[in-house]
């Protein structure tokens, strides 16, 4: 294969990166391998803390070894385990990485750390509030986007932050997941992106090997907003943002309804995490977003990497053929 | 004022238009003046014929004149009111533009006519059913749009429509009111773009003058999507679409419970026409998406094309610039 061309944009000269993409702290997806094959291949890969699972993440870590990364956190989760930032600081990542919640009572200690802070954001305002706490980056989420998220969408967010974010970086997440959703961030003043579902069904990612092949099978339309698989799952997550998933048998039972699925007790719960341990994606969920669309196969993570920069790279390069000679004989239906 | 530089696509080569834009069909609001400065503009100006008002949409026709538009119906309206599609054909629309509906029963009658078949859909199951049924474009809306629309985001939209499209120009719709939002979508794929929020406060626009203060004021953070506003003005629209409006206080009161405001009798509907009569934002809808944030002033709409263009043309020309030499120094964290 051809090598990439290099993107240069201020994300990748702050962050010392090849390429400005980030893969997404996925909860349970996004484990050290997936995170330090996306930062060999030029990115930086960010293991995603959860929920707080200090054993999870220390093995992840070590999964990651020496390999530059970022770590994510679910910040509400976090504040019930501040002692976890700490074991993350202490492997010294690149950045850390905090979105749903409110960021201050860790901001200042990664601030004085030497890894960089990486607030997402889900509206105008929140973007506001995380430049004033000092952000290195903010990372402007859509509503498209796989997993937990808010109301606004990518393309109209991400110029509006762009314009109050002033000199920090803006990085674009929700609804990218190829070269040609690449460009279009970059072109619309987006520092770079923020990918998960592109790499739900990578070879490193921990997805369940059906899940994976759900998601390459899935169209964009069969997606969905909901609380149903938090409630089914026990996380009290915050009305603020819910969880995009695929649309399964399981969804549209309780879709409509899902306050029947909290008061249905232990038998339904327990029924769905047997479901969850055994691959069955009519009942367990498939975290992906409306990117699904273009995930049409299972492949390395570094191999995503290079599609996504040869495309944007191609698309970049052409885009002044798009402008005709001002000298053009006027076409115009208007005069 | 320099003259803004041209944008060459399939659509405008398709449509004779200098600039790939088109301006949306907004009911009541998208007159024949505002379409016909959009055609003048170098665009195609497209009149909302909304909800089947004969003597409305024959005065706007004439307001029009000579000069080249189309025209817009929303399908499920225009099945009660079949005869409006001839008026519309008599005048000799560059194009018809159909959304939200069936519309086998008038597509075959347009593509009989010297006007193209335009059709806007809210998913890819929806863009596969139009270009089977002989749009000569589609347009792919997504729901960051202000008005009607569904649930999918423009951003990982618009490419999968691309990609099933083929040879049929693809127009973005939904979260596009700057040269930005032009440039982006172009670099995604789209042919072009299709503009009502940008064009909402624009002085030809037959928004309510209170309602372009309103839409020039908010922020983007500040809509919603709901059917509020559509029990409050009697229209039965089909549960698969509803209308995103800036959230008001008539909204925060009604959107948890919309049923109780079909439930509320007359006098709620009646003290709510008023409202709209007085330009009483607090209570009648202003109808915009979340691209508001980027509207900040009311001016003409030849200024808003102009400005689009020339945004665009300048992230288009520069995009290049992004690239950087394959022999630049390997500043990866990652290896």
């Amino acid at each position: 294969m051809e090598p990439a061309r290099y993107l240069r944009t201020p994300l990748t000269e702050r962050l010392g990166l090849r390429h400005p993409i980030l893969s997404a702290p996925m909860a349970g997806v996004a484990g050290g391998a997936l995170a330090a094959a996306v930062s060999r291949a030029g990115g930086l890969g960010i293991i995603g803390g959860g929920y707080g699972d200090r054993t999870w993440l220390e093995r992840e870590l070590g999964a990651a070894g020496e390999v530059p990364i970022g770590i994510g956190f679910i910040t509400w989760a976090l504040a019930r385990r501040p002692e976890l930032l700490d074991l993350a600081l202490d492997h010294g990542p690149v950045a850390i990485f905090l979105s749903f919640g409110d960021c201050r009572p860790f901001a200042r200690k990664v601030r004085h750390s030497s890894s960089l802070l990486i607030l997402q954001v889900q509206t105008l305002e929140q973007a506001r509030a995380a430049i004033d706490e000092g952000a290195d980056i903010v990372v402007a989420q859509g509503t498209e986007a796989g997993g937990h998220g808010g109301r606004r969408a990518t393309l109209p967010l991400v110029p509006a932050v762009v314009d109050l974010a002033g000199a920090v970086p803006v990085v674009a997440a929700g609804g990218i997941a190829d070269g040609r959703g690449l460009a279009a961030a970059l072109v619309l003043g987006a520092a770079g992106v923020l990918c998960g579902t592109a790499f739900f069904a990578s070879r490193e990612a921990l997805s369940h090997p059906a899940a994976k092949q759900a998601a390459v099978r899935a169209t964009g339309d069969a997606t969905l907003r909901s609380r149903v698989f938090d409630i089914a799952r026990g996380l009290d997550w915050p009305a603020e943002w819910d969880l995009r998933t695929l649309r399964n048998r399981f969804a549209e039972r309780w879709a409509a309804a899902p306050d029947s699925l909290a008061a249905a007790g232990e038998e339904v719960l327990r029924a769905y995490a047997e479901a969850v341990a055994a691959g069955d994606v009519g009942t367990a969920t498939v975290i992906v977003g409306e990117a699904v669309d273009l995930v049409r196969r299972q492949e390395p993570a570094a191999a995503i990497v290079e599609r996504l920069v040869s495309e944007a790279a191609a698309r970049l390069g052409d885009a002044p053929s798009l402008l005709a000679p001002t000298s053009r004989r006027d076409l115009s239906v208007g005069v």
